[in-house]
């Protein structure tokens, strides 16, 4: 393993739809979504492990969630802990991080990742990962993973590639031509046809002073405060500086302006977890196409279906006669939805909210 | 109210198809299927109790259910809880507790009933027994309780009885043509429509005197062993005559046999609990149809659905685009299962069972 290669997890969002697993007072990534016995920041934190040494692996999160990240990681030091005073999104999450890293190790090769997505083949995605860090020792590029897009999803960013290999002989790495965020139903599936387009996965790697040479390119208000500085643990100045500092994503700030950046085409069986409808897609289906994830479920009649079960429930689900439904549970809620009707949990949780 | 009003409720049984709300550990009379923070069991005899004193009301259950009718139900005095050896079916059973209060009042009123039934309105209910009282009082005959039938269920006795008043100017009652089990679908809309069945509730009032001629005719052996001798509380005696009795029921033995049967026609919102269908018959429904039982639940787009949640469930049920099913939680199942298909709550215990 390669102790220059470092790895910064975005660990500080709050909740997302994919109610009522998640929910705004326990953001998703601290949850065993997928029922493996793992939340979602631990199997994070063990994929990135197999490529990163352990302490050389950092988790950004909020003053509210960093007694959580210690109870789930504790093989982390608290060192490794690094508390945002406030959110503002991932360019400054990234650059605060990349601060502290740089006072380690300045020619550190840093993988920034979100905590909270699903991976289900772990041997693949290490594979490829490894690939990209050998990549980005060898070239000041930004290295970004596209994965191969299975149905056109409206939610994920989309990467534009050029069809040449960027390194001859290399692996699957090309450059970049364009990113687009979340395209329409159509523009989605016009992007699949022409077979250049890949899901943006949100993760990408650069060496050192690739990163720091792009924020001061691209996002100068940031270097200034953040990179261009001695470092200081004292938080009274990080409180200062992000009290004032732009709410910008690594995505739009850099990624998109960058005349570095490739991507390096990568299939691991991937899922943001945000949507019922992409977790169906990527993970595992029985022979009448249900997905069931986690505890006890037992399924009769019944056929396209995702089930999620946390693996402490105490009790057994029994489901029969249903054809594409989502059924979940959480701490509190037993939801039985129409799968066609998954954005009514925005409904449901306003709902609950008031009856509260 | 009279004091000569004395109640035997059967409390022996062991669970029912109503699964998963009630299972062999812990039969549905000590459960609160329905969600009125009431178990059956209490429900029965708080409504007994609006007609006879509570003194007066004795239970009848197994050993290993006593504790729990005495948890259950602490106006009962210990000696109006009465512990069978062993399961005779009814008749033994009646017969046992009849032996019992006879020693107290030789010349009282017995009203026998299940203690696993649903009776949506008291009020109609205490009316009806207090009639059924009265005449009972004054004739020698047994009445028993039979409700006007609302849909062809098959799983009903039912009883055929005479146009006439039996008594005229008095309340409905009238003398029983015949009882008929449980019958085919089509022999049941048949009955329906003749207007001249009723379905049999399972009740039934006699004053002692009534009670032991027709034991001694019908029933001579039962007779012999539990009312023509000397009473006795020495448990061996009753197990010794238990593990000699043969199993019984009172409408075999002696209902469809008497001569003076009749049967007091009575309308209150009444359901043996023995099937979700009958439920969703009798409880009231919503402007969509459904019958929602018990704790927290959210309907959303559904309809014609059966919902039981037990009140001290720590979540929140949520339902969406559902029509037509049953919804039922219990200590260690949640089901969701078509009304349509409920005969596979026997497979679904039996799958359970495996798993353990």
């Amino acid at each position: 393993m390669n102790s220059n290669n470092y790895c910064i997890i975005m660990a500080g969002g709050l909740g997302s739809r994919i109610w009522p697993v998640s929910q705004r007072d326990y953001p998703k990534q601290f949850l065993d979504i997928l029922g493996t016995g793992e939340t979602l920041l631990q199997s994070t934190v063990r994929r990135y492990a197999m490529v990163c040494p352990i302490k050389n692996i950092f988790v950004v999160t909020g003053e509210s969630m960093a007694a959580r990240v210690h109870e789930q990681v504790p093989a982390l030091d608290p060192k490794q802990i690094l508390i945002e005073p406030y959110r503002r999104n991932t360019a400054p999450c990234v650059a605060y991080a990349a601060a502290a890293i740089r006072t380690i190790n300045p020619n550190a090769t840093v993988v920034v990742t979100p905590s909270d997505h699903a991976v289900f083949n772990d041997e693949r995605f290490a594979a490829s990962l490894r690939q990209a860090f050998e990549v980005c020792e060898r070239q000041d590029w930004i290295v970004t993973m596209g994965v191969p897009p299975t149905m056109p999803n409206t939610k994920y960013g989309y990467i534009q590639y050029s069809e040449e290999l960027a390194m001859p002989g290399a692996p699957d790495v090309h450059s970049v031509v364009a990113f687009t965020e979340k395209p329409s139903v159509e523009m989605a599936a016009k992007f699949i046809a022409t077979g250049e387009f890949l899901w943006n996965a949100g993760i990408f790697v650069w060496r050192m002073p690739v990163l720091e040479r792009a924020f001061r390119q691209y996002l100068p208000d940031v270097a200034a405060t953040f990179l261009d500085v001695e470092y200081t643990d004292d938080f009274n100045y990080w409180e200062r500086v992000y009290s004032m500092c732009q709410s910008i994503s690594v995505d739009y700030g850099i990624m998109e302006k960058a005349d570095n950046a490739h991507v390096l085409k990568a299939s691991f069986g991937w899922s943001d977890v945000e949507t019922w409808d992409s977790l169906y897609d990527t993970a595992e289906h029985d022979a009448n196409g249900n997905v069931v994830l986690g505890g006890d479920a037992m399924l009769y009649n019944s056929s396209n279906c995702v089930v999620s079960i946390p693996q402490d429930t105490d009790k057994t689900v029994v489901l029969e006669g249903l054809d594409g439904y989502i059924v979940a549970a959480s701490k509190d809620v037993f939801m039985v939805c129409r799968r066609q009707s998954e954005n009514m949990v925005f409904r449901f949780a306003a709902d609950m909210d008031i009856r509260r």
